[in-house]
């Protein structure tokens, strides 16, 4: 199938060799072209200057940029992919972004008669490069039957949860039960650490009861470590609580402890925490500089 | 084995009845007395009238009763368990209480002779029932060996984590970790009911990744459904919280959000959800009456 990447950022780096090594024709963009020029001798595809050019004749465009403003211009800008797509091809979007981003952009495109999903994924730098992602998508099921079988190139499970929006809402509640747990993590290192109790004995035991988590089972020994460069950034975290925090603006849900663990961040990144990953919240608590 | 054990509530009455099933020669005591003959029945045991009588001869002695003050009041009061028990045999006590009163336990059986294990559970009810609790130990060694294989009968895993109050402080963590995590899940499940997502199918997905927990994979349907009678009390989580934040200030651990969800818990209890589980901070941030 012949398909457009844009946005070589750590996750769309290896998620567009996924597809290239898969089999399909795929042509990419980046913003900074060196980064275009070398996936292009990486894995053997093709590379734009402009987005539209990237789209051009595309059966799926993929997006997977920064933030809603990035995905804006990349779409509708005198540039974007909208200027190169055509009648019947799908655009699919893995930014974390806003869900009402989500809906204008799945409104404009079935203006022009292109399909569109929001498709936010989980796991991580690990999860692109080993291409066993969590998609959550949003959009209509014909446009996610043709999507499919292309996402499984790097993906373990892709679920369509709902209308236009849906997938970034589900992302939400993802990071919303993140920060709590990540908070009550760091609470529970910091504690033992200052009970002089042998935290990692302590946390091979817990791990596997009622408080047990994937972030306990692998984050305990990195911050029982002060190592905080396991993973999602701060900033990126930072990020996406801002839309969740708006989101619930909108939708009237009361999110306490999000809304805190949110300027705990912010205190992270006071602290020059920014590349930090989100564990560093423990950091914060032994007020720690890094 | 001949072994003692003082307080039959929803945990001690099933450990005490696979101490007897395991062919430990088994006396318990229960404050109500009706319960103790009720076991007696069920498990054909001998039951006492005080805890100093029941515990006369034992080589071992379990303690699981309330709080600190019941503690002291079963072990130390006029016919508490060391007026019963003789120099050479050992008291658990499976009690979640404080560290101080372990170590002040742990001196008094000294002086006498007697071994003493601080040993708070976890695994709920169902744990107990199944007899597949996970036993955080403080103590000695010596006091250890000849324990772990009699409370091998109710256990899946016990572990010698330090000196006396080791085995509170790692239950602290225990719940300090489960408190801002439930938080967190419920503000998630609330989130994704205000967004109008199918919450079931969100978190089926989500559980599978970085978010994922015991809890969220245990109670997130039962969360869904607005049902909180799966487990652990409130009452129970804020007799834990109490003892938690009182260590916190003694060793200086900041706990800010377990802090805040302790008040939240208290706004259940004023809304009648005293014998809620603990996931029934969700039902507050819903704002229903139970």
């Amino acid at each position: 199938m012949k398909v457009a990447f844009i946005g070589l950022g750590v996750m769309g780096y290896p998620m567009a060799g996924h597809l290239s090594k898969a089999g399909h024709d795929v042509t990419v963009f980046n913003r900074t072209t060196a980064k275009a020029e070398a996936w292009s001798e990486d894995y053997k595809g093709a590379f734009a200057v402009t987005p539209a050019e990237a789209a051009k004749g595309a059966d799926i465009v993929f997006t997977c940029v920064g933030n809603d403003d990035d995905l804006r211009e990349v779409t509708c800008g005198d540039q974007g992919v909208f200027n190169g797509m055509t009648e019947g091809s799908i655009l699919v979007d893995h930014t974390t972004a806003s869900a009402e981003i989500a809906r204008e952009l799945a409104s404009l495109a079935a203006d022009k008669g292109i399909g569109f999903l929001d498709a936010p994924v989980s796991g991580g730098q690990a999860g692109a490069e080993n291409g066993v992602l969590s998609v959550m998508v949003g959009g209509d099921q014909a446009s996610f039957d043709k999507a499919e079988p292309v996402m499984d190139a790097y993906s373990k499970s892709i679920r369509l949860l709902g209308e236009a929006g849906a997938g970034q809402l589900a992302k939400m509640v993802n990071q919303i039960c993140i920060a709590g747990l990540v908070q009550g993590l760091a609470e529970g290192v910091h504690f033992a650490k200052r009970a002089g109790l042998d935290a990692a004995q302590v946390f091979d035991v817990i791990q596997h009861g009622a408080a047990g988590s994937w972030q306990m089972v692998n984050r305990h020994q990195t911050m029982i470590d002060d190592e905080y460069d396991f993973g999602f950034a701060v900033d990126w975290m930072r990020k996406d609580l801002n839309i969740v925090l708006d989101e619930a603006r909108k939708n009237g849900a009361r999110l306490p402890i999000t809304a805190i663990v949110d300027q705990f961040y912010a205190d992270v990144q006071e602290m020059g925490g920014n590349r930090c990953d989100t564990s560093s919240l423990l950091m914060r608590l032994e007020k720690r500089e890094k």
